[in-house]
């Protein structure tokens, strides 16, 4: 090094010394400020608020909340001229599948198919057009929707594709849909047995298998299923993440991640892939442990992936009878569903999570298992102390003398408002106009003290978020039925709605502080939209164009493909 | 912001224009300068180069080498005063089992006892020490090195615990002892077979097991052994990295990485606490699957960890007679030893892995499994192009006629040289005096133009990289035995020692530029010895003192735990 070299160090140093003495804290050169939006965030204090500007750091953090008025940093680098359009923070979607999202996407999907015939003629087209693929492999299917009445049967696949074993998901993911060639592939006939906690549908009159297979029985054929290669999983996370974005939802809670789910999530982050926030609830404690070790990961790739704890499952889905029920199905009698398990074996899962304090999230659909699962918090609560969050999936059918246990615990109930309007006539056959005062009640519960998280349960519903937030406030579906809503006494506010879908969701996750409101300190993931989700109509509100999704400061998403522009 | 911040502002932005525009490599807070010693390092050419002294950036990275003479920097933050002391690379094991490590740092080691009897005590005192232990779980014994002629036995092992299970792995991982209590808990009879690919020995004149399980049948056992918890893998782990660290090992290759073995890896990593280097090849190709997704992770944690490819096992150890041989052992008429897969098996699983550009790293002792492996890379090679470095782990007992094709298609022999010394007697018995031409035959390998890597082969024998250093260039043992060497013509030279236990293991894991010499760009890692090795004897470099150690320019081990000075 040349005398002349060190000199110039000497500059360097001085210059550098000067700047920290005078405690300067400056614009970075990356520090973006948003400003002429009209905003809405969560304050410190939980209350909506409003604001006009946004400065962010260098590190993507909000640096400051501007009012109208507050003066403007100078020398910031890059300025978003928001032109008076609407920002609020990113959404949180609490409760979805994001592989599953990624892989419905590039998969045949019949849930918009409205009749039997319209998914046939569908499922037919997909299978010329894919003359490669070995299965035909889908999902979205509902019958109720279709108005059937019943379950469709394996002639009625052999019908249209009969060359190749097919197996389709029912839309809630609770049965499987097959053909002849896959029933023969998994070896099912008429002398095969229902597993435990799963039922093979018999064909009228007969033992032979009708086609249909629900819950544990689903895995006799998905069994056959080519496993998906790691390429396919990495392009279902980067499908599932720009679906996510362009519907402004910057976090979401996958429930029940596998091992493979989870090193495709961190493939992404190695590479600087994961332009989303995912907090990850393992399948089962065995990936639980696998996954996270001694305990919960850290926080990876600056507040972008945590594996918080783990999803159990205690029982199935109204719409296939699997939901465990105190009484019979009003539309099955005899039938209550079934358990996924006794009462010892989710005690000693939850044990077996809670000792090493990994957070649980267990889905129960149905009143007998909301109330085993409430029992079972009650009964730990005293062993396992401090901030558990434990975390009930779903909540849809609550036993109203229990609603008070969600707020004794602090139990939070993660719950996807849209659920309610596409269940509701079914809801209404499954229990009877008696047994609804407990169902989807979300008022109730938040009245009693419970953390509420809203998310979609996507794929099994639409990722959306704003269809969301207007269920959540209407008790109406995306045609404004019923009039005045569904048991609109569990409405909750648009307010309520709005921080359910945000903070909610964050805390949910053991994430505030980090994201989830516009304040200072927290990541700046936002979204752009073009109206007012405060003063808007519920249908102008499911109408809501994401004009762009920012996370962490950084723009992620763009309808435009541009924007802003640089000083 | 107030008009004065922006004011400061101005300031800091002309100041670190000004430094911007004069272009100036500035050393940065954390350089370092490690002066005044007497280093070796592997040049750019390959050639072993010696210097006075380091300059080392911000980053980690070696910024300068410096010779006597040269000008020193000054800015520097932190100045490390070698004082006349010895330099050298970080030394690299190109084939250890760094769980294995640990484990077998925190279990019952039996690599020290002479003979049975002192085994037998050093159980029972174990078993005595850890009332709360289950099962007694250890490794390290060798019948060989006790002189004893056979296997141990179950009644040997009851002799000293029969209230628990027993089960001892062989020092080479090839065989396993049990007592009757682990032998009646895993349900083996006389009745039982024998599984593919393993033996169960027989009490002499019975079908009854004697106690010692062979290759695959030692999973009969080991399966019904408690998994370690990851929190024992991380304890491991942290065990593994101070044991390398303080033997100067700054790198290493671990050979057959699990899922669990990984994720304990990042746990590590994701913390911070992940110290040295660690080229990981996955334990088959389902692991290495689930490991790097569709193809080798990339490098993470500065250079600290990347999964390379897959390791292959195609046969087992001369000592417990699983080495697959062209002709039957010398000591065991009619037996050749065993593949573990057949020659269709090895190609797919290689194939599997090259299509997804995994490095392959296959296991092969005996002459037969190296021919096999051999041959299978000749045929592949045209198929699978480009840069592969297909490595052949151990190649023991090599034809001597087929020694050219290591040369010809660029393979890696990692070896280990100690393993020469252990082996000497046993392999002579084994092969017999007119089979040993191609028997451990570095230098006959290098002369054929394959790349070195030397390793240890740890916890199977020492981590010490300084005995292998030893072992490479004299062939002789910790005793300097037998004199002159055995089989001296193979062996290699002082530098090429060096060199395939530095630049030679991070070419053979892909990671040369990145480590492994002490030039230009590289990671600063390096070792600071207080001898020199290419003048001491083979007695002086075994007994080297390791007195820091330092990865990435971060002292890791200091046997002082001070040292260096700050300005």
């Amino acid at each position: 090094m040349s005398p002349m070299t060190a000199d110039r160090l000497a500059y360097v140093f001085s210059c550098s010394a000067a700047a920290l003495a005078l405690g300067i804290a400056a614009p970075a050169a990356a520090d973006t400020l948003v400003d002429n939006v009209q905003g809405i965030t969560i304050d410190e204090d939980g209350k909506v608020d409003r604001f006009t500007g946004l400065w962010i750091d260098d590190d993507g953090k909000v640096k400051l909340v501007l009012k109208r008025g507050d003066q403007r940093p100078s020398g910031v680098d890059y300025l978003l001229d928001g032109k008076g359009q609407f920002v609020i923070p990113g959404m949180i979607d609490a409760h979805a599948h994001v592989l599953g999202v990624g892989f419905a996407a590039l998969t045949l999907d019949l849930s918009d198919t409205a009749s039997l015939a319209e998914a046939q003629a569908k499922i037919a087209t997909y299978a010329a057009e894919n003359p490669g693929r070995r299965w035909i492999v889908g999902t979205g299917w509902n019958q109720e929707k279709w108005g059937l009445g019943r379950f469709p049967t394996a002639a009625e696949l052999d019908a249209v594709v009969s060359d190749r074993p097919v197996w389709l998901e029912r839309v809630d993911g609770h049965a499987g849909w097959a053909n002849s060639a896959a029933i023969n592939l998994a070896g099912v006939t008429a002398a095969s047995k229902d597993p435990a906690g799963g039922r093979i549908e018999r064909a009228s009159g007969s033992r032979a298998p009708s086609g249909i297979f629900v819950d544990e029985a689903m895995s006799m054929v998905a069994a056959k299923v080519p496993r998906p290669r790691p390429e396919d999983r990495d392009l279902a996370l980067q499908e599932a993440q720009e679906i996510m974005l362009r519907n402004g939802v910057t976090a979401v809670a996958d429930m029940g991640t596998s091992i493979e789910d989870w090193q495709s999530f961190r493939r992404a982050g190695d590479k600087g892939a994961l332009k989303m926030r995912i907090m990850s609830y393992a399948g089962g404690v065995d990936a639980m442990e696998l996954i996270g070790g001694p305990g919960p990961s850290p926080w990876l790739y600056n507040d972008r992936l945590r594996l918080n704890g783990v999803k159990l499952y205690l029982d199935g889905a109204l719409g296939s009878r699997g939901a465990w029920l105190k009484q019979p199905y009003a539309d099955d009698a005899g039938n209550v569903g079934l358990p996924s398990m006794n009462s010892s074996q989710l005690r000693n899962l939850m044990s077996r999570a809670a000792l090493d304090k990994f957070q649980v999230a267990i889905h129960a659909i149905g009143d007998a298992a909301n109330s085993e699962v409430l029992g079972a918090i009650e009964d730990m609560s005293g062993t396992y102390e401090g901030d558990r969050r434990w975390r009930v999936e779903h909540a849809q059918i609550v036993d109203p003398a229990e609603l008070a246990l969600f707020g004794k615990h602090g139990i939070i109930a993660s719950m996807q408002p849209v659920h309610q309007t596409s269940d509701r006539t079914m809801a209404e056959a499954r229990l009877g106009q008696g047994r609804l005062a407990g169902a989807y009640a979300w008022n109730s519960i938040a009245d009693a003290g419970a953390p509420l998280a809203f998310g979609s349960d996507a794929p099994v519903e639409s990722i959306d978020p704003f269809a969301g937030l207007a269920a959540a406030f209407t008790r109406t579906d995306a045609a404004s039925q019923p009039f005045g809503g569904w048991q609109p006494q569990e409405r909750v506010t648009r307010e309520q709605a709005l921080t359910a879908f945000t903070y909610g969701g964050a805390f949910a996750g053991f994430a505030e502080g980090r994201f989830g409101r516009l304040v200072e300190g927290e990541r700046a993931d936002f979204v752009l939209v073009d109206r007012d989700l405060l003063l808007a109509s519920p249908e102008e509100i499911r109408a809501t164009q994401v004009l762009q999704t920012w996370v962490g400061g950084e723009r992620v998403y763009d309808s435009e493909e541009k924007g802003g522009s640089r000083r």
